[in-house]
């Protein structure tokens, strides 16, 4: 899946910020991807560019328009499918990871077959693949994994990617998930693909590279997540990371949408971690832990950042606050 | 998935009895669901039933064929099309889990559709599960888990269920795997599910239950197999196992398909194992080993159960040379 960019962010009729955070994605880490945005009447969200009709954004040389907006449900919002439609018949692309499929709404795929352009729901590979081989690949991986879901794995991916590019590394980030997907502009939504495939969707996600190339691969949900987990251990095997680093939210009172499950203790938690990695990559070592201290002041941020530190020894950031150079100096 | 008996067992042209393992085991198990056999010139398989026509089978009440063979390459064979039509026109559902779909045979498609007969395809699950919840079920659990693939872990479970029968413990299989859902007419076959829903499928397939009930429920794959742990993670934490066995196969030199992948340490596999099944069920626990002493003659085999019963502190059976009897004592 490759999204041809540049592109015209959507963000249609989002109530406020948090229901265009695929949009506000994609213009903080893909700037140089983004030629505007078109905001429908009762827009509260901005992405902080040029304002822009879908005839001005192609005239400007976008080729995608990209859905950066999700709204109650997380399906296509029939107020959207004038404009999407309008994209398509100016000869852009189509882009979005919500729960119904652009394919699916009879308007958009007759236009798109029409006119010849693409529609990329890219919550829904189209990929087949083939089961893991486990064979070792050249080049190395960086993988976040977590005590939790939505904890801050695909920020501290993107954020190491951007680390290691600003120091002259050749980095890439790997999405696996539907926002870092439509970030990226190409990767492999990781839960949607058939379970006996998860490892192997992963190996074609990360091949083969040059030996000093990281891919910065985005992790999924928890080992200790018991809705998600198996996900998650086929990400680890298929990554066969050389580097982990835990992401946490050191305020979750329990597992995301289950709460009956604590948080896992954190020392139990990598070592769990450290132990599925290095099934496929033996020298697999954590480089570092990226906590979320977006719920605390200041002054508590600093204190949890630097007692975690103490009690894991080993570098402990928050990627927002801190950034994340601290990590990427410890890798091998 | 529920596949209505009694059965025709479809042989073909099985060129020997493992081309024929699933008639076989379903004649094994549940001999009690199978009318008779039907095989095609060339067939070097027998599971024991009386020979019949699909008029014969139909008149003695067959009311489905069970393709219990798979050829080269795991697909419906050409020669097999027309004894499979005359069973659905005959009246007869069809059932098989082969890698092709009956539902993708145009012949026999519309075949079905015009006589209104059931085609069960059942290694693709029809059925849309949610994402697992993690609530604590009714009743008790039994999960075989491996150090490896195809190392009993099916078989183990089906001995546990007669076992338990045969003492008048209410018991049921629970079939993950398409021989095992053949066997019983009923399952999920996990590794085809998208891997967002595999806890929860296995939620849905082994249900809240009276207190005294035994699920025995057939486990996929090794959390050690690199292609397959993610599905045997979230098999794990969806069957929330009251009791573990743990299935081996003492004379594999490297993990199924991998062949530089060494076979983990016992004690290893059961410490994590144990580990990601405490995750939904705080009192998992081992209750004994079935090993696969299959490739050994008897007086290793014997040396074999006993010298691994006394390394892991709890009774090591075969299921197949010793039955599975001390494994029962031992459940809470």
């Amino acid at each position: 899946m490759h999204i041809k960019p540049p592109y015209l962010l959507f963000l249609g009729d989002a109530r406020d910020a948090l229901a265009a955070k695929v949009a506000l994605g994609v213009k903080q880490w893909r700037p140089e991807n983004c030629l505007g945005q078109l905001s429908l009447p009762g827009c509260n969200a901005d992405a902080g560019l040029p304002e822009m009709t879908v005839a001005e954004a192609r005239e400007a040389g976008a080729e995608t328009l990209m859905v950066g907006v999700a709204n109650r449900g997380g399906v296509i919002g029939p107020a959207w499918i004038d404009v999407l439609r309008e994209a398509l018949e100016s000869g852009m692309d189509l882009a979005a990871g919500l729960h119904n499929r652009l394919a699916d709404v009879p308007a958009l795929a007759e236009t798109a077959a029409a006119q010849g352009r693409s529609l990329f729901d890219v919550r829904f590979p189209t990929q087949r693949f083939e089961v893991g081989n486990g064979r070792k690949r050249s080049g190395k991986r960086i993988l976040s994994v977590g005590t939790d879901c939505s904890c801050g794995k695909m920020y501290t991916a993107l954020a190491m990617e951007r680390e290691l590019r600003s120091r002259g590394v050749a980095a890439d980030f790997r999405a696996t998930g539907q926002t870092g997907i439509l970030i990226d502009g190409s990767g492999i939504a990781i839960d949607a693909v058939v379970s006996d495939f998860i490892s192997g969707a992963v190996e074609v996600l990360t091949p083969d590279a040059d030996p000093e190339h990281w891919d910065c691969v985005e992790g999924q949900g928890s080992l200790f997540h018991a809705s998600y987990a198996g996900v998650t251990m086929g990400l680890i095997h298929g990554a066969q990371p050389d580097a982990l680093v835990l992401c946490h939210e050191p305020t979750r009172r329990h597992m995301r949408g289950l709460p009956e499950y604590p948080l896992p203790d954190l020392e139990v938690c990598m070592a769990t971690n450290l132990a599925a990695a290095r099934l496929t990559n033996p020298t697999a070592k954590f480089v570092g832990a990226a906590i979320n201290t977006s719920a605390l002041d200041d002054a508590a941020a600093k204190r949890c950042l630097s007692e975690t530190e103490e009690r894991l020894g080993m570098p402990c950031v928050d990627p927002v606050r801190t950034g994340i150079a601290r990590i990427a100096d410890m890798l091998p």
